[in-house]
């Protein structure tokens, strides 16, 4: 968005018809990319005057079975260049992992239900369980595929511990999650992480740059 | 590399010990992408003083046998994504295609095995060669899968027009690309564009402005 733009939707407030399009980011909490990104994009938006709405997608639905393709970590040559990108990006931003590249994931799906199912019951909270979750796993190493685990990521978001388990009992959060899934596919996000901006897709922490540059210049 | 470690480098001449590591440019010609970087690459090495060796790969060997995965047009989601990907590109950097991504390709193997050929035996005039082809392709639509339709490549690269057909009628161009091939793999290079920098892989045309900080911080 160009500035006068940008001091326009301003003006105009946040409920006002000049306001921006939020920004759609879609991760996996098992992609370490993902992770790096809910690092940046909100502070890259702000920049710019936009929100970002968070949505979890499943890389085992969209990559595995929509688009046929092996896990990246496992298909030979991309296994070992993706290791080097995480590696490169680790050292250029400063971020520690506590898991290395291409170990066995965790099973996203409790984690992702509840993110689901808090995006629609909880939206002021459910930002924040995402990146508890995502600090849980990545920054501190931690297996957060059960209920219970989940209990401090929704403790440090300002939630009852024992919501988690209660949550993940009843069907809702499954058919929440679902519909996010199937609502990636129809937007034509597969990866993590991947932006929509305006309609315009983004797919890969490695086109932030490119996104700022689109928000700046308003596209092109 | 830093303007100081540059200049010596310059200082010491082309022959110097000083002197840096040709960057490795691999590409297939049926890429846009790999057209697209080609554009680009020479000047952005030049510009860190650094020289750039041109290698020709076939994504048919790395992409669908090694790696096992489906032609990226042809693949659910991603196919859509390259094409609004390579539409952003060409409007970013006023980059004119004949031909609409995600058409059938061209069979790339006798300017691939041409290119092996003329890099070892012609090398003076290998590059000019590869980007005739390149321009001939993808900006003036043509089609160079036969060994004549390669005469007029090879006449602007200042080579004369009948050595395609006669190099192209011997064995050697063949074996001398399966070499290339089989070093691409080996160096873990699979994609096009994919660059490698003093040891360091980079994947994808969006990848340049990482590539360009890279050799103007020395890597990280």
């Amino acid at each position: 968005m160009s500035e006068p733009a940008r001091l326009a939707a301003v003006a105009a407030g946040p409920l006002g018809d000049a306001w921006p399009a939020p920004i759609e980011f879609w991760f996996d909490f098992i992609s370490p990319f993902g992770y790096f990104a809910s690092l940046r994009i909100d502070e890259l938006a702000a920049r710019h005057g936009r929100q970002v709405e968070w949505h979890a997608l499943l890389v085992g639905v969209t990559v595995l079975k929509v688009m046929g393709m092996k896990p990246l970590p496992q298909t030979p040559l991309k296994g070992a260049y993706l290791a080097r990108q995480i590696a490169r990006y680790r050292r250029r931003h400063g971020v520690a992992l506590a898991r290395p590249a291409g170990a066995a994931p965790m099973n996203p799906l409790p984690a992702a239900r509840l993110f689901a199912w808090l995006r629609v019951h909880r939206p002021e909270n459910a930002k924040a369980f995402a990146r508890a979750v995502f600090a849980g796993y990545w920054a501190q190493g931690r297996e957060l595929d059960q209920p219970e685990a989940l209990r401090d990521a929704m403790q440090v978001a300002a939630l009852p511990a024992a919501l988690a388990e209660e949550v993940l009992d009843a069907p809702e959060a499954a058919a929440l999650l679902r519909e996010e899934v199937d609502a990636a596919i129809a937007r034509g996000a597969f990866g993590s992480p991947f932006f929509i901006v305006d309609g315009e897709p983004f797919f890969g922490v490695d086109n932030l740059e490119l996104l700022d540059e689109w928000l700046g210049r308003g596209g092109w």
